[in-house]
């Protein structure tokens, strides 16, 4: 194999035999292809894309590349919920306990915040004492106490996806469906988990806001972890405001204590309930949504759910008291309430500008290692297509210092656009289900 | 600047501005930008292409990474030509000592053998003694005696572009007609020419074997150089056979001094007379092609320009006796005669094969450090479209062992297609003249 004749195959629109793509990438993962014929490699497969049977050869190599973990003795039930990720998504806080509550076993790997977008792992360290740095081992003890674990992806699992990503993170290639499907599933596959529930968000704040490229994408991903055996179904959800009110780490997790309490609000619930219900239907836990929803809300109504989340708290070495205290999290020094310039109608929220000002704030990170302040963030009011008036509170602005609070008040400001007449109609929360039976009937003649 | 934003801005099909372009660039050079994200980038620009003012910049940022030599002083006539490389395309030979004793000065720096085709040094050097590594005080002084000199490209010239070369050559992004008209023209005008000739090939042995291809390519070349206030003009020539009779590097010097002594082979002397004329044209020596042309078959008739061949041979430190005695070059110990197996009409020649197979012989380079034996290759005698009868000389192999002489006539023998009826008629061998008026011409209204 000569990695130039494989990287111009690529550019010129050849399909790669298993063994060429085999041979490149384990030759890349052994050092002996460098970096720069990667990245040329990558650029190509941007522009190109990858073909089914090349993308399964990615996929397995990179799963290959570190353990596949096997927790068959622990469950029958192993599921994971995977989001392209959000502003204020807080909703794996939520899904793993009330799912573990009702019967599955959710193995969780998360990552952290990136760009515009929270990351689960910031948020879990809000709480005071909570690892999210367990080794294989004490994973495996905690899912088997809880039912659920959330950690960060181990160095063990998928180390050529770890290195891939850091490439085409410094050399724009990231935004390609084939490699976005195979970066995913090669760390989620490897969860040994036996079903897939994704969450892919559309609109304005999301990594893909074009539908057409967002259900491009849940296609690919649904397809191809089918067919490796693991059944998987896809979400399209509404990313083009935040989910919930609150936006930042210590404030998220407050906020996701209230929905596991049954107390709102409402769009995180509802997504965390049909998020649910599909990991335990996926899962087989159960055998219809409807009574896997009714299941879910049962959770958080009566308290359940939100326990689990105690225990979990407590395994993994935080202060569960947090559960009944939020007041124990982080708390910003400097707070202030922005009040509505003018009455009329909430057009729009910008939820990609308020994600990087939380990152402006302290609240993400620039570089992957800036520290993080947990406390710092948004809690917004104002709802899209809802009613204003001069002088009504818009949101809580939560910083660490008077001038950032000043920044933080004009970008919150800048962010909810308020009209005379509503603006375009915000997306339904819930926008697209895409199943493997939706991609095999796509395009057949109708049955009779 | 942050060089993952160029590279998406790029990606994205943005134009960049000058600052951006440069600050990239710059950063490589100075080692600040690495390898893989430059990759990425010639990859994205491969599929992107460059706008006219990103091409200016990046042809400025590569003459400026290394000296421009000021040859003001020796000559108002400053030419050079530059083929974009074929089989048997020994006309550099010609050309520089043919415009030489005409009134130009041809400050020639020449490349190495590439793939299937050959290299002009590798070709001088088969001459006993001959240095093409002078340094650029000793080219001057050869210049300004003989008005010629054929050297290789200093390390001093354009060492940006050395660098992007060798990393264009590992990861699959040679193909760019942008990056190679700034690769090219980084070289020819830091020569400190004031005109310049681009013999740009057509045809299946070329390196854009297609015509619509090689146009763009030339259209470019020509706009971007003229725009520099370097006159210029590009002629599209024909490369789907081999040019002459002689493929190999000996054996090519030995028929460039046939030719230079006005004995042919016909095709030779005319794109020599043609571009030779161009030449003297462009570089403002005479003012009609016509003149230009007369004068440069005169002085191939009447052995001027031989002696001017036989001066730089012998300013360079060769032995000037070869022009007189070719038997002084190096002969190759193994010859046969390959005869025709059937009667019929030459359908084609394939010359990408007969240069295949010339580096199998030992006759060029697989890897840059390959020795060269300058003494192997071909000798065709058939003509595309001329019949043979079954038994006549085909051509002759020259090769250093039996093994590779069985070899050389296997791939001679494959190489000729004889059929009853002729193939489609060989290109013309001077296909499209385009110069700077053609294209500012070019979509205009009739003027009338």
């Amino acid at each position: 194999m000569i990695p130039q004749r494989v990287i111009e195959a690529k550019r010129d629109g050849q399909t790669l035999s298993p063994q060429q793509l085999t041979e490149l990438l384990t030759g890349y993962a052994r050092g002996e292809v460098p970096e720069h014929q990667m990245a040329a490699f990558l650029m190509a497969v941007v522009f190109r894309g990858l073909e089914d049977e090349e993308l399964a050869t990615l996929l397995t190599v990179m799963l290959e590349s570190g353990a596949v973990l096997d927790l068959s003795h622990l469950s029958p039930h192993r599921v994971d919920k995977h989001s392209t990720g959000g502003v204020g998504d807080k909703t794996s806080l939520v899904l793993a306990p009330l799912v573990a509550c009702l019967g599955g076993m959710v193995p969780m790997m998360s990552g952290r915040s990136l760009g515009h977008t929270g990351g689960t792992l910031d948020k879990l360290e809000s709480i005071p004492g909570f690892r999210t740095g367990l080794d294989l081992g004490e994973f495996e003890r905690v899912l088997g106490r809880v039912g659920c674990a959330m950690i960060g992806a181990s160095e063990r699992i998928a180390p050529l996806d770890r290195r891939l990503y850091a490439l085409r993170d410094l050399t724009g290639t990231v935004p390609s469906p084939a490699l976005m499907t195979a970066s995913i599933l090669s760390k989620k596959l490897a969860e040994g988990i036996n079903a897939l529930v994704l969450d892919v968000k559309v609109g304005q704040a999301a990594f893909l806001p074009d539908l057409e490229d967002a259900r491009a994408l849940a296609r690919t991903m649904v397809r191809v972890a089918s067919e490796r055996g693991v059944p998987t179904v896809a979400r399209l959800t509404a990313m083009d405001r935040p989910l919930g009110h609150a936006v930042g780490n210590a404030l998220e997790v407050a906020e996701a204590v209230r929905a596991l309490s049954g107390e709102g609000p409402e769009d995180l619930v509802q997504l965390c309930v049909e998020l649910g219900a599909e990991m335990l239907v996926t899962g087989g836990v159960e055998a219809g949504l409807d009574t896997a929803r009714s299941r879910c809300r049962a959770a958080l109504a009566s308290g359940r759910a939100r326990e689990r989340f105690a225990a979990l708290v407590e395994a993994q070495g935080g202060d569960r008291r947090v559960v009944d205290d939020p007041a124990l999290l982080a708390r910003a020094p400097e707070r202030a309430v922005v009040h509505a310039a003018s009455s009329g109608v909430v057009r729009s929220i910008d939820a990609r500008a308020l994600g990087w000002a939380t990152v402006e704030l302290g609240g993400g990170r620039r570089h992957a290692d800036d520290a993080i302040d947990a406390a710092v963030g948004f809690e917004i009011q104002a709802r899209p297509g809802g009613s204003v008036s001069v002088g009504e509170a818009l949101g809580i602005v939560h910083a660490r210092t008077p001038a950032d609070l000043e920044r933080g008040i004009a970008r919150l400001q800048a962010a909810i656009d308020i009209g005379e007449d509503g603006g375009p109609p915000p997306l339904p929360l819930l926008l697209e289900r895409i199943d493997a039976q939706a991609i095999r009937v796509r395009g057949a003649p109708p049955a009779h």
